[in-house]
């Protein structure tokens, strides 16, 4: 742990090598905090506070006490009711509670996670699962931690297939209760954050079963632990123990042997059982009533893709920093250069640099669809399904962008990246799992891509009989579906001795937006048609579907990155014209378009998007882009608004500045004092002559 | 720490579901495992005993005792003298010796590094840049660990580049010793195993300075710790403390405050001072006697690359083998399906069980080439200098697909796969430096880069001025230099109206090599006509390399894929002809072929080398590769010879079938009990009817 974070002679003051363009920081900042600036900023002061901060000096046992003392302080600070109903001292602001929630990892990340076990799961499921009775009873002891809570959904042999899920919960009309049970090992309750040992409650999905009839699956509140401090019967705890990372949390598994809870546990605001056994629920279908009860659950989603979004902006402040302080190997001039100066290490840190901030753009349209949801104010079942389908298709993108920029940042910060102090490891270690839990990426996509599929279907249901046969033929279909495939000869005509320069207008923010925007419909269109020739063949589909998986869940992905490309550009349009911010931030969205689509080069010149000579200069577009932004990247990071407090590794407080300086000073000394020891190589060289 | 590794019940009898195709496991064991087999065998048979197991329940204290007191079992079991001397009781066997070395880190990579720094590094210091003198005094000690011993090379200021270490070595010819001097901050030794705590003595490299004259970097032995075990006078050690892994290691740093040592401690195989100071060496050229020294010391390079690409092959046992008793989501049939049976997963697994399989054959020749230098069998310059450049080339690529593969390993095992207790998320952390040390993945593939520009320009040493100047042209250079460049505009032709099935045919081993070969060169050619531009100018030069790095680096990696291709075919063509392991292992190899042309088939198309249309079958091929060795994916890990004590994954020891075992017998007891529940979802499609 660092006791004194080290504050830095201000270096936005001398970024920008020539002086000329610069960009405004502040305003950068502003762009960059969002919609909820404010909270963004009191969660940020709130972390400055040295009490929050990860000490790695901690084992496992320890840390996990240091979190939970953290979780009252979270409580006494009011840090984490923003969500909750005003009835019971909360604010009702969904997107200003995810804000502030999601900065929490900069402190720790095991904070955040336990945090969101808590308020965000446990807390929330009471909450938003519960009725008015549930939350009378439940929601003050969750919210002042003085019932920690586990969230009993995942299960040893079902995590993503969650409607699978192996525990039951019976109906005993004579006694009124449900019998929770778990009927077989791969049935235990897996990976609950306070399982192992903090919670005395959780809230339990399970099969709910009544008078022979299963409803699918529900969530039931489940004393865990009695007044005696011991586990009540039927209740068996165990302790998952050491992880990739996470360390601070408690995680282990629950298994339940006939547990009996009163009828009224039951959260029953999509699904009840009157005393006699008897279902009801307000949506019928069993399937959209189970999506709907998941679907309240989504924040978990929405805060990893914030955290996870800004990890990478503190990863990319950390490297980049020490990137323009370090030296290695001489230079034309005879000096050490710069890293930051290196062809590579712009192309290693630049482009993430713009995803980066492509992505924290797009997350503040995702908060702003969450919060217009969840406080009724745009809650249609049509935009409970977008905002589902926005959560599927950034929150992979981001999570998986996080553990690249966090590696990539370890590397080009080279041993010193490796030293724990340096937080790179650390936070990639905790970030890892982000990537399977809430949902696992692929999966996700998964849902992205179906989604797609469906809503390519409906242009077509209106459509006449040859409009479908078009359709039918894949390929064809696709082209009519956007008007695109034979521009590629009139490009190439085009392009023909075209410089460098009148190609690189052929790619600004028009030409991306189409070339992006373009692969995601072709790519629907083609496996549209793929998938098509099953017709009502389950085996046939099963095998098509397998077939075309792997670009099911690249489309999806694509349709992810033309988000936050528009993300990125609406940001950029609400910058004034004229300035040099708007201008550098112009670069810096061109460089997140162009690497897509050098990323995906190929998919364009095979589907005749891109000719060839287009093509071919991509490259070195991104090179000149890097080269432009070169002078920015300091103010770039700076912007993220990061403080000594929330980056606490020595290699980017300015030490590595000092170190330079005094050796530079040293061997200035030590040539003035005429004893420098002349080198044999120079010896040699005058001895040739 | 798994107790017991459970041993499962001889999976690879039942892997191949048809029955019919099978591969011969212990063949292709045989070929995996190499020259030195025996050795290997040895080496694993060692590790099986617990004694040598990572205890995860260790904080980093009691782990550095563990790893040390491990070393000296080591010792016992004569499992690390293989390369020293006979004399000392050595065999003066280096391939054998790195083999057995590479597989310790299945038992713990804290004990390989650490033993690597004792053995490989420090003692090899002793014994390749010493004389006579040095090996009597210090072998013995270096060798049965009563000397345990740091390399001091790397500086807090200079990791990669080595030769502009700030630690000085200036002689005393009055007292006949050199004075150690750390000058500044930045020239303290850095990241140093043995140095926080075990370390006694030090292989220090400094700058040797006699006469007023500086003779570059040197090695001297200096003794740390005195008889009553406290540090001697001058000497400051520091702990590195936590890591982000190989926390059985105490680095630390070392700095010297005028220390000095007798002027016999220069080990003085390669430059040496006589008592008047004057200075001699074998090598009259300062840069080439720096690059001597060094690559006396490429051992550390050859382990890594070793250890890597087992450390693959172990992550992909674990998932591999879970992907294919695991199941998730219903399948046409109604029943949950495999992992391993999804298109995505394959795609997933399969590419990189290839590419590890590649880098385990090219790994083996680089370790003959390696034992035919250090055996003095084929030692000379050149051998040496393509020593160099095969380890700068092959270190970087296996040491990435290990982090890269382990963390996809881990993804695919989902929250089980963070569970440290199923080792993939510890070694990834392990692993993760080796990204950065024995060199920088970047600079060793620059060096690589730098060599094919070399190699390229010889090739017009002895043209005529017609020829340099064709050659001066660039892009027309390339296309002259390797004979490619109008080839694609038959090849358009021939591929209208061809079937998958005819492209196939265009894509075998020869095909393959000829993109990947031709990729090579061209991009050499290329980068080599971007750089002539600057001819003497320094500054452009400068300019011209940056704008090329990016590139360089890539055409080096592509060098290094072209190597691993071919190690591959060697070995597929070292199987007699006709049985299904040929056919099998020639689908794995084309798998890694192919892969490679889709990473970058944007450059083949735009420069030439395949049409669009046979580019755009290259993915739907690797697809149908994936599905024809979807039955052979559990022979082909068994066949890497783990077993269940190197393994030590819950998670990979047949506990996950026996969880579905369970789960399916107790609902087929439930159905056949007529006591199960009626899904409400069948009694509404049912009330429909």
């Amino acid at each position: 742990m660092v006791d004194v974070a080290a504050r830095t002679s201000t270096p936005s003051e001398v970024s920008a090598a020539d002086g000329a363009t610069r960009i405004d920081v502040a305003r950068v900042t502003d762009l960059l905090f969002g919609t909820w600036a404010d909270t963004r900023r009191t969660a940020r002061e709130m972390i400055k506070d040295s009490a929050f901060w990860r000490d790695d000096s901690l084992g496992k046992d320890e840390h996990r006490e240091r979190v939970l003392s953290q979780m009252h302080l979270l409580v006494e600070k009011k840090a984490v009711h923003r969500a909750f109903p005003k009835e019971f001292g909360g604010e009702e602001t969904n997107g200003a509670n995810i804000t502030a929630f999601e900065e929490l990892f900069a402190a720790d990340p095991s904070l955040q996670i336990k945090a969101g076990v808590q308020w965000g799961l446990f807390g929330s499921a009471i909450h938003q699962l519960g009725t008015a009775e549930h939350h009378r009873k439940w929601l003050p002891g969750a919210m002042d931690l003085s019932i920690p809570g586990a969230f009993a959904m995942t299960e040893i042999g079902h995590g993503s297939d969650v409607a699978s899920a192996g525990t039951t919960a019976t109906y005993d009309p004579e006694a009124e209760e449900f019998v929770i049970n778990t009927p077989f090992r791969a049935a235990t309750k897996e990976y609950l954050g306070n399982a192992a040992v903090h919670g005395i409650a959780a809230t339990v999905f399970a099969q709910l079963i009544t008078n022979g009839v299963s409803h699918g699956v529900h969530c039931f509140y489940v004393p865990l632990r009695g007044e005696d401090g011991n586990d009540l019967p039927g209740i068996t705890r165990e302790d998952d123990g050491l992880k990739g990372g996470l360390n601070g949390i408690d995680n282990g598994r629950l298994s339940f042997d006939h547990v009996r809870v009163p009828r009224t546990n039951l959260l029953n605001k999509y699904g009840d059982v009157a005393v006699d056994g008897s279902y009801t629920s307000p949506i019928d279908s069993p399937g959209r009533r189970f999506f709907t009860m998941l679907g309240t659950l989504v924040q978990g989603r929405v805060s990893l893709d914030g955290a996870a979004s800004w990890a990478s902006a503190l990863g990319l402040h950390i490297a980049i920093t020490y990137a323009t302080e370090r030296r290695q190997f001489d230079g034309a001039d005879g000096q050490e250069v710069v890293l930051l100066d290196y062809g590579k290490h712009q192309r290693r840190l630049l482009p993430r640099l713009a995803t980066t901030y492509a992505q924290i753009f797009a997350h503040d349209e995702f908060l702003q669809k969450f919060d217009g949801v969840f406080s009724g104010r745009t809650d249609t079942p049509d935009d409970r399904e977008d905002l589902e389908t926005l959560a599927a298709a950034l929150k992979p993108l981001s999570t998986w962008h996080a553990l690249d920029t966090l590696q990539e940042a370890r590397e080009a910060c080279g041993g010193a990246g490796y030293m724990f102090e340096n937080r790179l490891v650390g936070l990639r270690a905790d970030f890892d799992v982000y990537a399977t839990f809430e949902g696992d990426n692929n999966i996700l996509l998964q849902l992205v891509g179906k989604r797609l599929l469906t809503d390519f279907a409906k242009q077509f249901k209106d459509k006449d009989a040859k409009a479908l046969a078009a359709f039918a033929l894949g390929q064809t279909a696709g082209k009519a579906f956007h008007g695109a495939g034979l521009r590629r000869f009139g490009q190439t005509v085009a392009d023909f001795g075209s410089t460098a320069r009148s190609v690189e207008n052929g790619l600004r923010a028009e030409q991306q937006h189409e070339l992006l925007a373009d692969r995601v419909q072709q790519m629907v269109a083609d496996i549209a048609g793929n998938l098509r020739h099953a017709g009502k063949d389950k085996v046939l589909g099963e095998k098509l579907f397998n077939e075309n998986q792997a670009d099911l869940i690249e489309v999806a992905r694509a349709h992810g990155e033309l988000l936050q490309w528009e993300a990125f550009t609406d940001a950029v349009n609400s910058i004034p014209e004229g300035g040099d911010t708007k201008k550098v931030l112009t670069w810096l969205r061109d460089l997140f378009g162009l690497q897509l689509i050098e990323k995906h080069l190929a998919w364009h010149i095979i589907n005749g998007r891109l000719s060839t000579q287009r093509a071919a200069v991509v490259s070195s577009y991104i090179d000149r882009l890097c080269l432009r932004l070169r002078p920015h990247a300091l103010d770039l990071v700076n912007a993220f608004g990061y403080e000594p407090e929330h980056v606490r590794a020595p290699l980017a407080s300015g030490i590595e500045q000092q170190r330079q300086d005094e050796a530079r000073a040293y061997y200035a000394a030590l040539a003035a004092s005429g004893e420098a020891p002349i080198s044999e190589k120079a010896l040699k060289k005058a001895a040739k002559k």
